[in-house]
């Protein structure tokens, strides 16, 4: 007989019931080609003494197995393998005891992406950290979302309201949208131009994929917002940089690029540039319009954090314009709420929408149509209005008390312009302190922060990085520059 | 003059203040070439009497397009439209009224998608609904949910915990995920073996983005899940079909045609096979590792409800056995939640995974970090087995319920086998009864069901649908019988 109290393991602290492993495992011999269709496996009594249990225990698994079709009960034989299954040559014991399948390196048989590689996040134990512009998720007005979440969960017809979920998002937060975009930003749309998307990326992801073919070429601004050049990379296409200063990216390259070849796309964020924060001077607004009109050139405008803009109201976005339906606009409520609730949008012509709420199925179906509803709420009784309007004031305050006090500890060591809008201040540091060795001495001191090297490239070292101080309350942003100071 | 007030719009039931919307309308004439660079605007007094404002307004508005920089303001000769913006072509005046460039009709800047097109969802007033399985929403441990959520948001370090946010799904998440999928479904993986997905359709477009390239082969059943077949042709694959009968997939199908010429991919549900809910048998499932293994057969198993089986234990997955790293394994807690709630999963080699959080960053960034660590937390304290336990014997009662009905009312005009596990049984009508006239006369009774044309093919009408109980409650479920008692 098999040294079954060998080959079969037994695991007490495991939910699973002792029975179901017993039949795991004995699975696993028929697999292995150990056990052969039509050879007899011992009867219940013997088994259960070699393997410790109650007998009615194997009792229990030679039911499931045979449940299963694996094994035959013969009359006055005992129980046989079934003959019906195929043979196959035995492993060795080693290779049984343990199924290491996902520990193999077979790797020939998918492709890598040609795009930044994936790193393992490590979460130490920080007192403090400089994100890249995130909201406060202390403020997020969670109560009133979970309290109206809860009740259409609740509701007699939640599954029917699950059901016709829509691939473009929920009707009732694509009208409400439609308004809200068109009293913020003067766009002139109704729900079928509005595609609802996780989040600002999703919302790239889909057009690029729309626009761009293998070969296609794309206008971004040197520096431009790195995740939306990778999206580009992915669908085969080309970047053409152009530089950007503090008017925003140069039209005037633009043209004289579009005058020669039209370029399939052009990637912009005309309000809040990324990552300098610079904002498209109303000329060259006009320019770039005039271009999109001549050229029919489509443009994605990025306009993720059009919301929170402090210095004055906030500059019609692009899609505000004439612009013949080549502009494909782009926002986001996640700067709203938390990062970690994702929901974003397309504005676009209704037959682009319907292509892209086409690749949204295939993606991941549709969004979480309870939540969509519950925002949808918020726009239409004006909590979502309210709760902007006191994030705006809370960050304003934030974004002075940081440049405030950036400018009287650091002032001769760090270079940068208090931004109109947004969450983050580009900060310039002095070439005598050099950003690598910066970051690290922070982590030491119990501040994480970045080290700016993902905006240079093999001629450049910017030495300069996005600070996000939304997230931080006054107490923080205070410890925060407090360690600069420290390390500068 | 301009005739100002006929060009300028004034809604005092919008939500953006009067002074910004006149802002708005002067940069529209700006924008149209009616207002050109180096001419003057009328004084605010002026203004404000041909628009019937106060004289403040108007001067808040030329401040804000001073700060924008459209103007200037000349001393003792007025106010200027700023030199250095762009001459324009004026437009004719109708053209200006209303910014209709999201009403164009300019298609030919985007490809379409080779797919199922986008069909826009009506909720109508239904009393019952027939859906394709899913679980019941009202049942959701909602409130313990919102509570962990809520307390992970609320906490000091939130912000932190976000930003650390990693593209493969929440660290904490997937090493309890590993121990959940090691003891329900006897995987040997660790935590670098598993990708946080939106759902399992988000699962199935990162492995197939990765294993296929245009002219690759996928091996799908016939019928097979529709939405899958989608992202594979999406990819440039052509679909090769094999037979399903009772015993799931035909495996000897499938040995002929790896014979001849090995297929990219094999796309399979050996356990609720869709939309038959057929269990793949013992042998055939034996017979199709060696295959695996012999061939280096690149498979996705598709197991999106193995949680729920009623008959017996579930059996455990292909994924589960030696098939050198070549399994994709995906699963789904959608089912386990509500279906507005997406979270799923891909078990692959440390490798595939990394790729596919490489293309996941692209996507979508990553998942709700939040949910993700209340979904951990879940797992850890075994809240969630609770609910699955709960959920399970809840459900087993419906289906019984449901079949009994169904056998008992309406025998004789319908075929079904009771399904072993899964949300919804698969029932063919008798020929006698078209389903696409059931379908209407149901929805005129307030029943809403499909028609089963997705399942049909131009050769052959099936008459058959996946009706779907778990959502339902003894009294709908009785109610949706009577409805299909009264029309057959």
């Amino acid at each position: 007989m098999l040294p079954f109290q060998s080959l079969i393991s037994i695991n007490k602290n495991q939910q699973s019931p002792v029975y179901q492993q017993i039949a795991g495992g004995i699975i696993q011999l028929f697999r292995n080609g150990i056990l052969k269709p039509g050879t007899f496996i011992p009867p219940s009594r013997a088994l259960a003494e070699l393997l410790s249990v109650h007998r009615k225990t194997i009792v229990a698994a030679y039911e499931e197995l045979s449940a299963q079709d694996w094994i035959e009960s013969i009359p006055r034989k005992g129980i046989m393998v079934a003959k019906h299954l195929p043979e196959l040559k035995p492993r060795t014991f080693k290779a049984i005891e343990e199924t290491t399948a996902y520990k193999s390196k077979t790797s020939n048989f998918f492709q890598r992406l040609n795009t930044a590689p994936y790193i393992e996040r490590k979460s130490a134990n920080y007192r403090y950290v400089i994100n890249d512009g995130f909201p406060d998720p202390r403020i997020a007005p969670v109560d009133a979302m979970f309290r109206q979440y809860r009740y259409l969960l609740k509701r007699p017809n939640a599954d029917k309201q699950i059901m016709f979920g829509d691939n473009a998002g929920s009707p009732n937060l694509r009208n409400a949208l439609a308004n809200f975009l068109s009293d913020s930003r003067g766009l002139n749309i109704d729900a079928s131009n509005i595609l609802i998307t996780r989040g600002a990326q999703m919302a790239i992801y889909t057009a690029a994929r729309l626009i761009l073919k293998p070969g296609a070429t794309v206008l971004v601004g040197e520096l431009s917002y790195g995740m939306a050049n990778q999206i580009f990379e992915e669908f085969g296409a080309k970047l053409i940089k152009v530089p950007v200063d503090e008017n925003g990216m140069d039209v005037e390259s633009i043209e004289k690029i579009v005058k020669k070849k039209k370029p399939d796309l052009l990637y912009i964020i005309p309000h809040h540039h990324h990552p300098t924060t610079v904002t498209l001077s109303a000329a060259r607004r006009m320019k770039l319009l005039s271009l999109i009109r001549e050229y029919k050139l489509p443009v994605i405008e990025d306009d993720y954090d059009y919301d929170f803009h402090y210095a004055r109201s906030p500059i019609l976005p692009l899609a505000s314009a004439n612009h013949g339906g080549y502009v494909i606009y782009i926002g986001s409520f996640t700067k709203c709420f938390a990062s970690s609730m994702r929901l974003g949008y397309l504005v676009a012509t209704a037959d682009f929408v319907k292509s892209g709420a086409e690749l949204r199925k295939l993606i991941d179906i549709r969004g979480d149509v309870l939540m969509e509803e519950t925002l949808a709420m918020m726009l239409n009784n004006g909590e979502m209005q309210k709760h902007l309007k006191k994030s705006l004031k809370l960050y304003k305050q934030r974004r002075d008390l940081f440049c405030e006090l950036l400018e009287k500890e650091l002032g001769d060591k760090v270079t940068f312009n208090k931004p109109g809008g947004g969450m983050s201040v580009w900060v310039k540091f002095d070439k005598r302190y050099d950003l690598k060795k910066v970051s690290e001495k922070a982590a030491s001191l119990g501040l994480f922060m970045r080290d700016g090297s993902a905006y240079n490239n093999p001629d450049k070292n910017l030495n300069a990085l996005r600070m996000g101080f939304a997230s931080l309350n006054e107490k923080e942003i205070k410890g925060v520059i407090g360690i600069l100071k420290q390390i500068l």
